[in-house]
């Protein structure tokens, strides 16, 4: 069953006030660490490096309330910012979160959206550490995550792909696109398609992905989070070399091919230029990684193709269009 | 002389686009370790721990372009990030920057910004190593700050104020309050009152003292964000403690004594709940380390006194008021 909206009733933050607020999102997302004026975490690894990452979704540009539910909210928030930090071949430890947000908004909107953050940060063995809440406008939601990077083997920086080697993909790519799609359409979703909606609405990443990459001998990783010709191509371009997709691995599945049925769309559109999948996208000299599969090949060159022609779709995330 | 103001020309966010607005702040505000999904760094102490906070500055909340500067905005940022940090007695390393602003923002409002964060965090040896831009309505600044703390001395918490101590300061304190009710008196500022308004605009904190303070045997400590009567509470009622007040050591000075006369206020106001300062507020056993001074005494009981007496004004900062 697909869930969609906000609370609209109970007690308002300024009826309740600051102090209430914050209780609100201690009792949602307990931690530890917080409570003080910075949260002190204890690295899981001596002598690890420190990795910071920071995203903000604002109300009507990221998330509206009539497509997803202040819980998926917290989950996606979350996802998005340990995306990065597991593109970095890292493990997530900690988040923070500040928002802004009107008096008039109903404190069940971030009691919920504090239990969807704490939900998924528990499946990192993370927590929600610290934060800063405040009056606003529209709600406007930024998180910021902490990880750690053990050992010496480097970083999966953006620029270390190398010709020859594959490109390998872990997670779904498109579904987020076609989720948001099917939502906006105003066509009711058949229950079969409720998949895609829900990968939209937290998209799905499994924890700990992008440090075994690492271990396992990667190189090069991000996220797919502004399509995925924009974010390999980030990749090919920092890299220096060109990345040749395997157009029949990363061909749109029945799912994506039905919802593009349905909607009248080139499921490929959401496949290349559709993004917020937030799953991992990196490259390897040897085989993929466990939970990896290989959609490509990175050669000498510049730019993104497929099945050695230009892409049909390449547009990304544009932020102040 | 007294600056104030937004830039409200030149070409805007909207029509530069997202590459040029990250261009602008990377050109205002480099770092080695920016640039990826996330931003790895090496804590410049090995095993030390790590200490993350966060802080949102709303436009028309915490600051009004009438008022300031976004200069000044960006440095206010980081010293705010950076005192939370100071405040557990640990080392700023990097901050992270996102933010949300109207397609019609003037780019130049941005450049300026990253500017002010850049030179402050210069001051603290650190980087501003990573962020996220994105559109939105009014100019929301979110501000997450890493620090790192060594050595195995535990970090200074709110809870660890213990009767006998002395309470110390670093810092001026009612000197931002003051400086906010002289810009919005609608008088001309006195240039002999221009120091009130440079500490509203953007707080002074001089780097390491809280480091100082804890290698001196400092035990709890805050900065002064909310009001001292509030901030100094807070370590009271964590700590299950007393702390009485030197009205002496903390009567307003020769500054903030005219500025009291030039608006008919009393300015013992902007002293015990004015906030904003951001100076460091600790307790200890032995003599004040250098750069704090001794303000008054923890005793046994609960909650602020001054000289014994209840202190005449207590309201803090309410969020959502």
């Amino acid at each position: 069953m697909i869930r969609t909206g906000f609370p609209m009733e109970g007690p308002t933050l300024g009826e309740v006030g600051e102090l209430e607020v914050i209780r609100a999102i201690l009792n949602a997302a307990p931690s530890t660490f917080n409570g003080d004026d910075a949260a002190v975490l204890t690295p899981a690894v001596p002598n690890s490096r420190v990795v910071v990452t920071t995203d903000m979704l604002v109300e009507g540009r990221h998330f509206t309330p009539e497509l997803t539910t202040p819980f998926a909210v917290g989950r996606k928030a979350v996802v998005q910012n340990f995306a990065d930090i597991e593109a970095m071949g890292a493990r997530p430890i900690a988040a923070v979160l500040a928002f802004s947000a009107a008096p008039s908004l109903p404190l069940a909107v971030v009691s919920e959206l504090a239990a969807g953050i704490h939900s998924m940060v528990q499946e990192y063995s993370s927590e929600l550490v610290g934060g800063d809440v405040t009056s606003g406008g529209r709600l406007v939601i930024s998180l910021s995550a902490v990880g750690s990077l053990g050992g010496s083997l480097p970083a999966l920086e953006l620029g270390r792909a190398r010709a020859g080697q594959k490109v390998v993909a872990h997670g779904r790519i498109g579904y987020s696109a076609a989720g948001l799609a099917l939502l906006t359409s105003g066509k009711e979703v058949p229950a079969e398609l409720a998949e895609l909606v829900d990968a939209y609405q937290t998209p799905a990443l499994t924890p700990g992905r992008g440090m075994i990459a690492r271990a396992a001998g990667a190189t090069a990783m991000t996220d797919n989070s502004d399509g995925l010709v924009h974010d390999v191509g980030t990749i090919a371009g920092r890299s220096g070399v060109m990345v040749d997709l395997d157009g029949a691995a990363i061909a749109p599945d029945e799912l994506l091919t039905r919802a593009g049925e349905l909607l009248g769309v080139d499921p490929w559109s959401w496949v290349l230029a559709g993004g917020e999948d937030h799953t991992l996208l990196g490259t390897i000299e040897g085989a993929a990684p466990v939970g990896f599969r290989t959609i490509g090949t990175v050669r000498k060159g510049a730019g993104v193709l497929i099945d050695g022609s230009a892409p049909p779709y390449t547009d990304g995330w544009e932020s102040f269009s």
